[in-house]
């Protein structure tokens, strides 16, 4: 018999069908046992006798049986699939589950080191599901929002032979007789890119060797990456990641219920409120508001601080009715040297951050099209041009003018779901101590030492 | 004045448009300048007066025109939109071109090192181009019939820390105080993911430190993996990949006259000739058929070598019709720990290579699923199941049948196209001596050094 998905239980009352999956939980009742029965499309309970009770929670098994209706009194609103229940007539044990460390019921009350200890077992849990549900929306809508726009998806190396931005916290690889480091972003590629195929995005792993532990970095994460020549002016580069954050919210929306069910109560998808003409400020006029609003001044300083960020999103909120705003013309000495400069006030730069709700979505910029202008400004930077050659083959022979932006996946998970962690919001986070285990347990005893 | 891209022009006779992008070359005839203009869409021809006679390829230019009708002779069939031209009235020159250092006009006749060594220029010719309209559309068929069979796309880490299969061949990373390493597929992570999601594919970069230059490898490349659970019989395996590949030919077959005229004549897709039911052959009865045909006796090699291989589609195209051909049962001793015998025979294992035209398209098999035979295996190859930990977890906890395969996106690529070189596939190809540009060149003076 064909398996059936529990999700689709619901449509066929009054037929036998095969159902496969985990055990969530169990309750013996004696005679009676009920099964909560799991798979990837949801839950459905399984009304069976005694033989079931030697059933564990995470057990895989196969069952087939009746689909039937419940008495109205017996209906659980809480699943999709509350108004039926499984009559057991044959079950399967495909394999068995150890103990369980902790509860994995209904709710799922553990802290963060047991949620990355036990990974592979915990992704299994709703709650867990949901939020890869909704980090899938968002790469499905990104997606599918530019190739729409006629970009074209690329894949860059991480691999790379100098830093990305010059900057420091890499990775160094050994890289045969050499060394190498993993790109930071695939900034260089996704330009150089633009002089063959003008539109382009990647979503690709980016490494930090971030020396601390917080709450919002990766060593590795998920870069959504966006550039895009002939622009006609800056402005088209921050209007399409407006349009683009604006369609992946509408498309989040159509999954907040299901979302918000799997996570329960008190645990609600976050869409940012927007309007058509999204609030655009000068980094300087931001600066100007947050004194008169707050009379801390920080009108001198060359980025915007937390509170800052906070401040002018409150500012945005109350003032034009806009969860979201966009931040431009940060100084050109804290931005990297490709970023174009305002040819009025060349101390600033057609750079932008999206912030949203006291958070950043996006940062992006023009970048310097011109050969000679562009060498010039790595030199400024007290780079050597030589080692930039690769990168300035681009703009060498003839490169229209351009701009892009990028999003970090994980955080835009992490602020749409109110997340606490950004770990939570990675399959499998690395950071400073851990890969997958804690480092310190593995140095001990290293596989590939076996291997020499 | 909005932008038509060129491929438009064909619709807009007598109107006048915009267009932007390179000048990909210029005929001066004195009085009468003609350019082929250069976009993401296309090439049209451009007719000017004495003043276009100044323009160099790739200059960047914007123009304003009249799209007509080109007489009847005048025709162009080569390309889309050759029965028009536009007549010039105004141009904007974006960026200007340095003299190129080879030919980029209609056959790009350089070799492999040029193509990598200015690869930022090489990608702009229509014959790259074509390669990555080609791989992208494989990309988009793979991902969209899994979607449609209920897979989801996932993000595996590539920073390990112990070797994904045991193997050699591994990239080291100085990992804060740790060593770490880059992970040569994400093999361990689709399977835990299984656990949670039953279907699930990912599109992941893998590393292998290959100490040799060849043809078919890549130190950096993209994987194409797939991993499923619940699986009714191990068959289902190859069956899944089989199908996959037939839709992703079909839908290349789509794209085949749009790509064959970009690379002009005698290079045409070479699209696998499949039928219903792809013939199954035991690595063993392939290797008896090989020894009947050619009386090489490999019968009891493990392995087919390329002779082999080629032999073994030969037979299949004769005695099948089929191009494909899927060899299963390799030894157990030449496959991963991972991997499942088969109960009747334990020297062999639910594992399948899938062969098209004398190359590999795909491999895979099904996965030990019970964890004390896992633990077991693990253990009889030497390695120490406490290093695994991670990954056993998934199988402690209820891990259903299962099993996957993987594709190799250049490779796959390099097959369909005739390519010589997996470079040819890669848009920023990595091997032992290359990241971008030789790395002989840059440890000299390494821009990394100056921001210590």
């Amino acid at each position: 018999m064909e398996r059936t998905l529990i999700s689709e239980t619901i449509k066929k009352v009054s037929q036998k069908v095969r159902l496969c999956g985990w055990v969530n939980t169990c309750r013996d009742h004696g005679k009676m046992v009920f099964i909560d029965l799991r798979d990837r499309s949801g839950l459905v309970q399984i009304v069976g006798d005694e033989k079931l009770g030697e059933l564990r929670s995470e057990d895989v098994i196969e069952v087939e049986g009746l689909v039937r209706e419940r008495p109205a009194n017996m209906v659980n609103e809480k699943i999709s699939t509350g108004k039926v229940e499984i009559e057991i007539e044959s079950i399967k044990i495909l394999a068995k589950s150890a103990e369980l460390p902790f509860d994995m019921g209904i709710e799922l009350k553990v802290q963060l080191p047991t949620l990355l200890d036990f990974r592979p077992l915990v992704l299994r849990h709703p709650t867990q599901k949901a939020i890869f549900d909704t980090q899938e929306k968002i790469v499905q809508s990104f997606r599918s929002y530019l190739n729409k726009e006629g970009f074209r998806e690329i894949f860059c190396p991480t691999i790379t032979a100098t830093a990305t931005e010059g900057g420091a916290e890499l990775f160094k690889i050994d890289y045969f007789d050499y060394e190498a480091f993993l790109a930071q972003s695939p900034q260089f590629y996704k330009q150089i890119c633009v002089g063959a195929f003008e539109r382009v995005f990647t979503i690709a792993h980016a490494y930090r060797a971030e020396p601390s532990i917080t709450t919002r970095h990766l060593t590795e994460y998920i870069g959504l990456d966006v550039e895009m020549g002939f622009i006609d002016s800056w402005q088209d580069i921050y209007q399409t990641a407006d349009k683009l954050l604006k369609f992946v919210f509408k498309e989040i929306e159509k999954i907040k219920p299901e979302i918000d069910s799997l996570r329960g109560q008190g645990k609600e998808i976050i869409i940012p409120e927007t309007v058509d003409e999204t609030p655009v400020l000068k980094l300087r006029e931001a600066q100007k508001i947050i004194f008169k609003r707050t009379g801390r001044d920080n009108r001198q300083e060359p980025d915007l601080e937390p509170a800052d960020e906070e401040e002018i999103c409150k500012w945005a909120k109350e003032d034009k009715k806009s969860d979201l705003v966009i931040i431009t013309h940060y100084p050109t000495k804290k931005r990297p040297m490709y970023t174009f400069p305002d040819p009025k006030d060349p101390d600033y730069t057609y750079s932008f951050d999206i912030l949203g709700m006291g958070v950043e979505w996006a940062t992006g910029g023009q970048r310097i099209n011109d050969y000679q202008q562009l060498y010039e400004s790595i030199k400024s930077r007290g780079y050597n041009p030589d080692n930039f050659s690769f990168y300035l083959q681009a703009f060498k022979y003839g490169m229209p003018p351009e701009g892009g932006f990028c999003l970090g996946l994980e955080r835009i998970t992490q602020h749409l779901l109110g997340l606490e962690n950004v770990r939570q919001a990675s399959l499998f986070p690395r950071d400073l101590s851990r890969v997958d285990v804690k480092l310190a347990e593995i140095k001990k005893n290293n596989v590939s030492k076996k291997k020499k």
